[in-house]
């Protein structure tokens, strides 16, 4: 049988070439083997088994997941120990003491006393605030041992404190995002000395983000790093200097349908419903539109980009809009498009077309759909 | 056993109104009953077999997909006529040809001679362009025709014309989208007499968006109208007063999680992965954000809309960024939001929690999940 090739299946599909990604996953390890912590993946972004395997090779096995879903997905598949890492709400409760229940080291996050009140037989991590960005209490807030008391006090176990340096995406430079690892890693440092200052014990100290995780010069006092969007990075990521643009793992293959010649656009089979409508890109130095357009093999069109998105069309163009310097895309080419936002583009997809450099198609790998 | 209400369930999920839903459908049958054309419902908005059933009643049975895993869905339900509305692709030809052997007339749309060459055996439509926001060729383009003969010459069938008037999205008075439907009506009824001049048989005429099936004052030569988001509404079309905040019939449900009084944040564990990224009314007189905010039995708090949004998490604050306006929300609190645009919002879950007014969950509808 001929094998498939990315120029036989349907499309919009997503692309994984796991070269890069193999390559992506092995320069975080050597970086956080050398600063001596532990990665426990963030498996949001790919939510499937063969990625997070590969992440976890060498590390503890722990991973992160952002819900519920996720966890009953990768305890199915055979993960142990897993950390729920967005605020716990009592519609969840039952469905986390389910899944203990089952055996799995299900732990959970919160920054208030009422969830605290409740976390009778589960451990928690306090969450900290260390960036102003989202959740968590600040670094000094005395709020932070009364959460642990509460925890004690209800039945539950401290597990530890965690944070997420989200402010690191808006920095701008290589400097910047080294300090904001340097300010993430202090935060919880401080919570786990005030906890342990208490009395109250304080086994795990959790830090993570990409762009920290890339960048942090020192990691003295965390425990373990979350990371997810390193394993394919993103055009925001190509922004503020995590990776290179020829390190972006994930594509989404679409076909020309139709042009409008005048204007210098060529249509594609891939809208928001593929590539998402994520435009993290918008903000940052060079806009990428919905996406970069690349050839068949991966290759950027020089300056093409998906200039609009509809539910299942995209408009490519070129940036600067002059319909003559858009290339010729006869009906039925086909193009790769670079994501603005890894894990929200692959999101919209339930496989992944795996490919190492080349067009075959080695594998098709599940991932969990939506949410 | 107690039934179900929003109270009991894992939060963030997608509540379906099925009253106001009806009301919708209703007053979309009536109107167009009154213009004397079908309604050929696009079902990428609720990609649900419940809901694609009341919209056909009384009607003539046929939908319009957005993709052929649409169309498989809805095949496996029981539909027998059904437009796939998007540029056909190479990549595609072999599973519409697949889907037709299996007894589904499957119709398919082009705007090039290319593809119209490849159309042995299929029916197609050939898209007009009426408006200048997407794919197809202009009402007076003589391709229109060459199109036509292509398709004849490869053994095709011409179906007829269609278009689709999504400039009227960005229309900002009822008196523009009345104005727009007449120009939709009028660029297909100008492409079918063109075909029709030249002994090209046009059986089907066309058009549809919901903001033109819902002021077009006269149809005269339109066989039929694809609309979709009619159905549920969304904030985007109250914007544009399609409809007013009370009709929208989806919302998501959500928790509080968190809290950061000193900004005036309510955390809740709701974010772009739930609500999509969609940003269609920032374009608008009003900026929704990523959603407007209302009580757990659909009532909106006042000025509360979900201002930033993190993959699983949502921060809401009042529109004028003043804290001591923010409503007390405790934690465990239940809040529904309104989406932007329903078929994004829509697109993030495999479910509707339907209800009828009330907080009781009378059903589930499964949905088809993702594209």
């Amino acid at each position: 049988m001929t094998p498939k090739t990315l120029d036989t299946i349907e499309t919009p599909a997503l692309v994984l070439d796991a070269d890069r990604m193999d390559a992506n996953i092995a320069r975080m390890h050597a970086h956080l083997k050398a600063l001596g912590v532990n990665l426990r993946p963030h498996v949001k972004t790919a939510k499937c088994a063969e990625v997070a395997e590969r992440c976890v090779a060498g590390q503890s096995g722990a991973i992160t997941v952002s819900t519920l879903d996720e966890a009953e997905f990768f305890a199915a598949r055979g993960a142990k120990d897993i950390l729920y890492a967005v605020g716990l709400a009592p519609s969840k409760l039952e469905h986390v003491r389910a899944l203990r229940a089952r055996g799995i080291d299900l732990s959970v996050i919160t920054d208030n006393v009422e969830m605290a009140r409740r976390a009778q037989g589960l451990p928690v991590l306090v969450e900290i605030d260390c960036d102003g960005h989202r959740s968590g209490l600040k670094p000094g807030d005395p709020a932070i041992v009364e959460v642990g008391r509460a925890i004690q006090a209800a039945g539950g176990e401290v597990r530890g404190v965690m944070t997420h340096a989200g402010g690191s995406y808006d920095c701008r430079s290589v400097e910047a995002i080294g300090a904001m690892a340097e300010q993430e890693r202090r935060a919880v440092v401080a919570a786990a000395g005030a906890l342990r200052a208490a009395g109250i014990p304080c086994p795990v100290v959790s830090v993570g983000s990409t762009p920290t995780a890339t960048y942090a010069e020192r990691l003295d006092g965390v425990t373990e790093v979350r990371a997810g969007v390193f394993v394919f990075f993103d055009l925001v990521m190509a922004g503020i200097s995590v990776c290179r643009v020829e390190d972006i793992a994930v594509s989404v293959l679409a076909s020309v349908i139709g042009h409008q010649r005048e204007k210098g656009w060529t249509i594609v089979d891939a809208g928001w419903m593929a590539l998402s409508r994520d435009r993290g890109t918008a903000s940052q130095p060079v806009d990428q539109g919905y996406g970069l357009v690349c050839d068949a093999d991966g290759r950027p069109l020089e300056d093409v980009i998906v200039a609009q998105a509809n539910q299942e069309h995209g408009v490519l163009a070129h940036r600067s809009g002059d319909p003559s310097r858009m290339p010729q895309l006869p009906i039925g080419s086909l193009v790769r498009i670079l994501p603005n936002h890894a894990c929200a583009t692959a999101g919209q997809f339930s496989a992944y077309q795996v490919v190492r450099g080349s067009r075959t198609i080695e594998a098709q790998w599940a991932r969990l759909a939506g949410r």
